[in-house]
Parts: C-alpha cells; structure tokens; sequence
C-alpha cells in the first residue's frame, strides 16, 4: 500500500485545510484533482507536497485556464475535452526521474518509458484529436497566451459570482469563496436548496437564449455555467443578463 | 503465468503448422493478431483454440473487411483507424461470463466490469471517433454491408497478388498463398530481396499517379498495398496498371 486516500466531509464545499489531510507517511505521490467541475472546487494554487513528495495533479477541467506553477510535481496530466480540444487524447508531463518505474505488468502503451523512448508515437496516435489540439494551442497564443485567457477567465467568473452575491439569496452558490471554480459555477436559484419549478423555467428561458447544458450535475442538480476558455465574456454577460432579469421576473 | 508466447521463425512468410505451437497446458486464453499488416499475413478463419480455451483476437487491421466468426471467442478487439474511423477509438467485445475479472489494480476504465455497467460510458468517450465511426458503419450498409466490402477485398487482392504471379518475378511477394492478406500486400520489385533503385523509382511514379504511402515498413522495406477498405476497385486497378506499365517500362 503506497498511499492512502482522504475523503473530505459532506457537503463538498470546500478543501479542508491541509492540517486535517490523514497523510501516509509511506506514500509515494499526493494526487489532487485541480478542479472539480460537479461541486465547483478549483485550488487556487497547488497544495502543500507532505513529506517533500512529489505531487500528481489532473488539471483536465483547468488546462490551460490560468498559470500553472509545476514546482513538486511529478506527474501533471490533463484530457483535452475541456479547455485545449475535442475528448479523446490527454497530455502528460512527466519528470524525468519518474519515467521507467512502471509495474512488470503495464501495458506498453501505459508505460512512460516506452512513450519516451517512441517519442510518443508508440502506437497509432490519436491524430485528429493532436490536429485539434494544435489549432486550439495557435488560438490561445493568438488571444495573448495563458496569462490573457486567464484574466479573461477572472473576469467571466467574477460576473457570474457577483450576480450570485448581490441576488439578495435569490440564486446561492454554496462553495468557499477561496475555492470557487472559475471554470465552474454550480449555484441554486431560490434559496440555499433551490426551488425545483424555479429551476426549470430559468433554464427554459436561458435554453430560449441558445444557452443550454446548464442543467447542474445530475449527482447535486440545480444549475452549473461552465466557463470554459471557449466561452467569451461577451457570451457570458448574456448569461447575467438572464440572471438579472429573471430574478426581476420573480421578484416583482 | 498463464500464457506462454509463441514466435515463429524469420522470415515471418506464413503461420506455422498449429501443430509446431507450443501451447501452455494452463494458459487461460489463446491471443492472435487476425492481420499482421508489415509482413501481410491474414488467418483466413480462425485458429484452433487448443483445450477448449477462448481465444482473444486483435482484429484493429481487417475489421468489417470480411466476416468474422465469433465461435470460441472470448475476446474480440479492434482499433477503428483502419477500417472503421479514425484513430483513437477501439472496440471490444467481450463475452458475458469473462467480464468481471480484471485484476484488483486494473484502473476503473479498463475495467469492462465497469464500462459495462456504464453504457460504455464511464469516462468521457471520444464523441468524434464515435460519430465518424457511426458514418463508416452506415457507409458499409449502403455498400451491401460486410459481404459486398468482402467480396469487393478479395477482388482488390486478387488483382495485385495475380499481377505478381504474373510478372516472371519481377515482382515478388514472398508470403505463403494460404496467408496472403487481403488488406496489406507487401512485395519487392526486381527480385525476391528487391532493388532499391527499381523500388525508388517505382515509388516516385506512383506518387506521380497520386498514390501515396506504398512504401515498406521500415523493418522490412520493400513496397506494400494497403487495401483498406476505403480503397476502391477502381483505384486498385491504377496501382495495378503502373505495376504492368512500369515492368515493361524496365524490361524493354
């Protein structure tokens, strides 16, 4: 057994601080999930690495959204079906060190090693998913690299969070605000628990406005906007337009 | 252990006698490759599975090129970037009463257990594949399914293999006639080991009639015919043409 694994409490709405994380001394990595898009938990920067080990980290939901610092990582991997093309094909980064203890009984197209050693050609790779990603790679240079996608992500979450703030509780997102996602925003719209027939006309009238999938996941329900870096900011004033109006709507 | 390996001896030209195998009297399952597209051999049907154990079969390189018979199968897997799509999807059949075995470390999307219990849809699946995979299905029904694209193959091969025999050695296809694949013909021009400049030159002519991609392996040299099922008849017969158009060429 080379970890052990920590489960936080119910509700997840937050990370719990690092203090409360049941470490195994033994462990041979820390893995955490960047963001996680059904609660809407996103770490702002990466946890502390405990007893100096390296960090895993899947950033498949956040690839590519802001700066990525990858000091204490051993292992970053991230699919590309969120923020860098279409679902099929995941990057992996892979310290140098790290590359070549794979078990006897892995498969060679799982083991670094060999991917390393085949220039990642080992088998036939996913072309049209690499082909996707190259194009999605030359729009995010030409918007001004990583740090400008990421201010444009700042300020799109901003504007929904604040709608969600200033909506006297008409619509509540229950996540920290230290940990709230920028990529998603899962919130309830009249009150805490929400208000199921509420629900349903706010996404009927935003399906109306061609703003569909924000049905929230069906594990918590409610409403998630996922702002992915496709979405623009003018696309998500639209979506607090409907917000506004909506709770006017209701609320006269 | 419960497989052994069997590797026949070089050249790969045929498949061995079943008889000359050596099969592990405690081996779980029988693995074989139905096409093996660098060397161009195809097992017409299946092999025999030795003490009733199921066989597994990659099909990846003659899927839907011909029929199939499922009889003794356990397993049956196929990646689609030959016949059926694009690369990056594979499809697997897998028989009820083996599912459920995967070893206590297989990851949870390996595991047909779970993909099965999920729809086939425990992780994010790679829509693009699935939709273009969807198209060359309803593209082989239009065609008359998989007995016409069959019989469409075996008159694609028959045109380039009967070229060969044809040819007084100039060309030259070292494969043993019951194995000769339907899907990829590898051959030598000039003699039974090939003339580099010959097979130069026929490559650069070929280019010049717009068929790409016919040279060798590069662990075998040589030319080799794909004939995927995409390729046509009609396009077989161009490959076909030069193939007599440049051996008079030569050998007046």
């Amino acid at each position: 057994m080379i970890f052990s694994v920590f489960t936080p409490k119910k509700p997840f709405i937050t990370v719990p601080d690092a203090s409360e994380w049941n470490h195994d001394e033994t462990a041979a990595y820390l893995y955490y999930c960047a963001n996680e898009t059904v609660h809407g938990i996103e770490f702002p920067s990466a946890p502390e690495s405990p007893h100096g080990v390296p960090l895993v980290a899947d950033i498949s939901s956040n690839f590519m959204s802001r700066e990525f610092d990858f000091k204490n990582h051993g292992v970053v991997f991230g699919g590309t079906q969120k923020n860098l093309g279409a679902a099929g094909l995941t990057v992996v980064f892979v310290r140098r060190d790290l590359i070549g203890h794979e078990q006897p009984i892995t498969p060679a197209v799982f083991s670094y090693k060999e991917m390393v050693a085949n220039n990642s050609l080992y088998n036939t790779p996913p072309c049209g998913g690499i082909y996707i990603t190259n194009l999605v790679l030359k729009w995010i240079k030409a918007k001004g690299g990583v740090p400008a996608i990421a201010a444009s992500n700042k300020a799109k979450s901003d504007l929904i969070y604040n709608m969600i703030n200033n909506s006297n509780g008409f619509y509540h997102c229950a996540v920290d605000p230290k940990y709230q996602s920028r990529m998603n925003i899962p919130f309830r719209v009249g009150g805490p628990t929400g208000d199921d027939n509420l629900e349903a006309e706010f996404l009927k009238g935003a399906a109306e406005r061609n703003m569909i999938s924000l049905k929230g996941h069906r594990s918590v329900g409610g409403i998630r906007a996922s702002l992915y870096n496709a979405i623009s900011l003018e696309e998500t004033q639209i979506l607090a337009d409907w917000m506004q109006e909506f709770q006017k709507l209701k609320q006269n």
